[in-house]
């Protein structure tokens, strides 16, 4: 008899043995309209043995792989700085021991704290962006660090031309004009997908996925519902092309699993994670 | 400092200056399986703060746009016939003050009161009718106010062939049979939408939009969720052709927030009813 | 004035002049992850009431058949044998009595209580599954007779061949090699279906609809959710063909109410049932 | 094997060997805040079936006792005066059969078609009512038929001190003004309870129970909450007197089960109605 | 027509001829536990028509009163101290026109940001604090803004004695002994409350009162429910003492509505802020 | 970086270093009425951090102890003697270990499983119920192994005299009856409680605490509502009482988290199992 030791389905490796390692960031520090991301985290590693560790679309199990859930970053509210320290700091741990790092969210600004630690070490990086929302305000409310500025702030780390967004459906019309000159957006849709994976082959990619670029239909359980968005099978044939890629880090950002009180919600973002991580296998 | 004024986003003309008046008609009296529409109004006012004022499908925004929102109508429970009444004289004098109503229900019902203002003025306006329910019947429970028949009162006020319903898929036989001969049903989908709009250029129009012609997946938040609707992307390709018609005046009821907690069902709406008034833009 | 009667919307005859006897199984004691389909029986017949008896798809009315709901059986917790038995017993009793047995569940384990009372009468039974999940594993958790099991002991019962699954997405891999074996399974989608319905005509049919099969989005209201599921127009599509059938039986089981605060799950499972029902009319 | 018929725990009399009948109405079409009583009678019957028959406070079962439950009566929405007629009828005719009359709201205004029946054959009866709200108004929002009139309505049946209100916590000026001159009116508590029943014994009382005279904490499932209620405790001793009077009929109202998803209101309701029951077993 | 206003219930004076001035500081970026109390301010104007204007209990109405509601301050989220400089702002500019300020939060860390108006004005000002909690960290989670700092933070201002705490019941053991040094602690209950106003007539008294210390029976919307409060009576009964005290400002804090799905928090809220107004009145 | 370890607040000490072994007993597959207590202990994990270590109630604080949360045990629905069985085998190893058990439910049921490796061990074991339910059934439901009847399948271990029951509110005729030849049972309330405490000084006590005897208002998250309970102050007062008894083990049932969306009777729970370990401190 030990401890209680909870984790993501099928993570259960221990950290030296992992080449993978899940953390959750449970962060809504910046959410200006509904918060409750930072249940997002441990809502998936409660609900995600609901789901099986195996996936009949790729034929691969969890239980195959050596991947190490070390739980949620404790994070502090009202002190946005701070915890995208620690959640730099944990990624760049992460990344020196050799492993690979998948961050569940929270908001979708914890992307900024992870990118932080991978573009000093890999400064080529590729950003692969799905979301209904541009995330490309300079600022919000009159703040630079904000969930609706994270893209933007990525932009000032990686520069023109790394950031292939897909799925966008709202924002400023001076966010889409600024998207023009500096990002490789694909609005509405998924289109384009597979030619920009043609693109990426070979270079490090950091693949974040913001689940509302969900239709509200498949996934309701998130701060701000965008009617339009793909279904679940255009993203998880999505999905099912990563292996051509060379991941070196991925976050699933944006769940707020009280909004969707079925579960669905959840159950989705289990799912999605589950194909993620099996994609990354091969790598 | 002033007072509080809370209006849909982007709607906040002064009423002289204004060419399109919206207003709340929070009415669900004779609502007979599950009531909560009185809530849908100010839902979408709160709510409508989770989308932006610029729309990517059109390239407008509401901020272009001089739209005043008077707020709620405040009418009696249990009087059918004077909330009605109220409903027609704000119409009237919206109309009267040479400004475009866009009514927010409430029950189908209130599109009674706007049809009594609009057709004395405008005898051979057309309505345009999206809706699940063919809202036929001559009585319901022996009333003839009622949530299910306000299309027939309103053939009752515009005669044969002047009524275009799309989506239609509940009713009683006798109701289906009703239409055959007096209005233009298009079962189930949205099939011959372009068509019918061809047909109608140049003419009056009024467009009653009962958000159950919506799947319950993309809209649950409402009284009576009927399976086998349309997909949100359908709808919304039908309203952005709406541009190309001369609407005197719109209508969007049977949101009930309550009954979808995550709120897409409210986003649902407040998108649309963005979309529906940067399409009045140019009339 | 009598005592209060309830019903499923239409199903009020007599027992004794019914051909089609309706009757719930509100079960769930082998629920491993989120109880709640003992709700299913009693929310169908208390929200049937919001779709109408009449039939737009096929133009047939619950009104022109004859069929008795005689109420949920009264089944102990705890005692999985026993409330199998209950089931067993009521399901020869209605065939004994010359009728057709249609089970509204509940769990999917009830199956098997109506399969032991058919398959005896009717060795040669083809069974007609829909469903996320397999069902196909030997032992859950140590025990054999579980949701997640059910299939099992059906194959146990009618062998190899008679076994015809759809929309399967969840299950292990031992679960999918089984169906290799000894299923006729079409993973994800129900492709196929016309073509199984082919070389089913003439035979005795039971058609057990797990109601998971459909995506999440249409149907949260189900205790294990699983993504990527068939949409609510392509299983409509699919039951509108059962008429070609011999069916002898019928459940529609895992609708959990409670899960669903909308009710547009609950409407979903009331307007398939009166499809499949109306199915039935003519066989 | 026969229909289904519910009832409400223990009520299971056939009509005509019954002395007292339970019945539903379930009208909330003049509810101007937030409506749902109109579900009260079901919920009660669905959830009865969690307390026990017998009672260990008075020693008493329902199974000792002879009551029917006839179901809810189908009222119309939007015709309040149809609604009360239905409900005047029905009361009219269980008396006219010499059968005690107990009535499950459904919101207030319902106890007015129930004294409408009741009135013409016993002028001179008593009316014990418990409550939040003073009910007293002349009209609200221009209508007279209101719940928030409902017992100014009733004053105008049996005129001056006939009417004994307790609990009393929130109005108008003019209202408090009114029963000053009018009613017996006990604020706030149920101090004066048992003077009240002494002076009454030997009369005919017509007792009217409206549960939000409970504190919310222990009755949420209301719609118009107003705290500083009395407990549960004060309420049950007042009602383990009322076996002292000669209770000629009685109604429980204002259940709203749907803004308590805990279900304890309607336990509340359910335990409270069990106590009414058994009180009137020996009059 | 005008715009839509909306106002607290019966605070509908111009800022100009008001005396008193209500605002709303929906800000919860601090809170660690539960977020939502942001949502606050707004619930309390909506559900605030539930309730009378007139109050029963000391025979005074909001009508009577000039009170104006400008509404709910936007707070940036992810910037604490930003936020805390607008309600000082908003508090300063309404002392400034000779009014008393009345805040709704939001967090109790909003108290913070009034005080900071306040005390330079008034530097003898006494603290009236009722709340579950101490709030006398001197860091919460490394971070000094926190709503468990504010009293913490607020003795900063104010200094040794000035601070009256009752109805606490949660802390860590170092805050206990903090106040025994410099606070006037009252644990549990409200024990020693009419002594501490005898005390503190005549003196200027800022009132905060975090609803939690309301025991979550009556008071459960809100983020960190702590159970053995006070009853709604015995708080309503100190309230209603107020009108002795020289109240230079108040707030009321920690509403969080959503977790409250009955209303019944929301309605305490109001309820107890009409009567904290209607204490104001001869002030 | 380790993997992640969930416990208790407070419970974080090795198992050989632990006096007290904390473990949680999911399962709740003989509940009758409304399920879901299966997701008490890990609710009750969750919200723990809501609370803090320390009690001001007696100045103690879990820091001070030494306590190992193992987590829950994994048990089969469907198989209720199998679930007793581990049940009773980590019982046994827990006391085996020289340890004291606290598990925490799931239903009432569990507890026979602890007793069954209590009373082989410690025959004059006195078990201390408090209860709505007088939990004495013989059978429930034609099963013997169910809720209603586990008070009397432990009187059959440990026979007359040794059981005292507090707060019993709800039963049969039938069970009252035996209670009064072969319990000690208080009815309504705690009356009695010092007495009782007295005469067990010394004697070896198992303490079960069905949460539904304090009063729904206090405590509606679980499966059967039963108004009229205890309150919060006197379950609290009596609590604080245990540290006079040699308790040998205890355990906390019948919480069902989701049945309280507002999180307070889970707050509720996890205050009084912090109080009930502090008590444990001494013996």
């Amino acid at each position: 008899m030990n401890k209680n030791v909870q984790t993501f389905l099928g993570c259960d490796a221990a950290y030296e043995e992992a080449s993978i390692v899940l953390f959750g960031a449970p962060f809504d520090g910046t959410t200006s309209f509904r918060p409750g991301t930072r249940f997002g985290p441990s809502a998936m590693r409660n609900e995600s043995f609901g789901i099986e560790t195996y996936s009949p679309y790729c034929d691969l199990s969890l239980e195959d792989m050596d991947i190490c859930d070390t739980g949620d970053l404790e994070l502090p509210f009202g002190d946005t700085e701070a915890a995208l320290r620690l959640i730099e700091g944990r990624t760049a741990a992460i990344l020196q021991d050799g492993k690979r790092p998948v961050m569940l969210g929270g908001e979708h600004l914890v992307t900024l704290g992870a990118l932080r630690a991978i573009v000093p070490e890999t400064p080529d990086v590729q950003i692969l962006h799905l979301d209904a929302h541009t995330d490309l305000r300079e600022h919000y409310l009159g703040v630079s660090l904000s969930h609706a500025s994270v893209i933007r702030r990525a932009w000032e780390l990686v520069g023109d031309g790394h950031i292939h967004q897909f799925g966008i459906r709202s924002g400023e019309r001076a966010e889409f004009a600024f998207a023009d000159g500096h990002t490789r957006m694909h609005r509405f849709t998924l289109d384009g997908w597979a030619e920009t994976l043609d693109a990426l082959i070979g270079k490090p990619v950091y693949f974040t996925l913001d689940l509302d670029v969900l239709d509200p239909s498949v996934f309701p359980g998130t701060g701000t519902p965008e009617a339009g968005g793909v279904s679940f099978q255009e993203l998880l044939g999505a999905i099912l092309q990563l292996h051509r890629l060379n991941l070196i880090g991925c976050d699933i950002v944006e769940l707020s699993p009280h909004y969707d009180q079925s579960g669905a919600s959840t159950a989705v973002a289990c799912k999605l994670t589950r194909e993620i991580l099996l994609q990354m296998k091969g790598a």
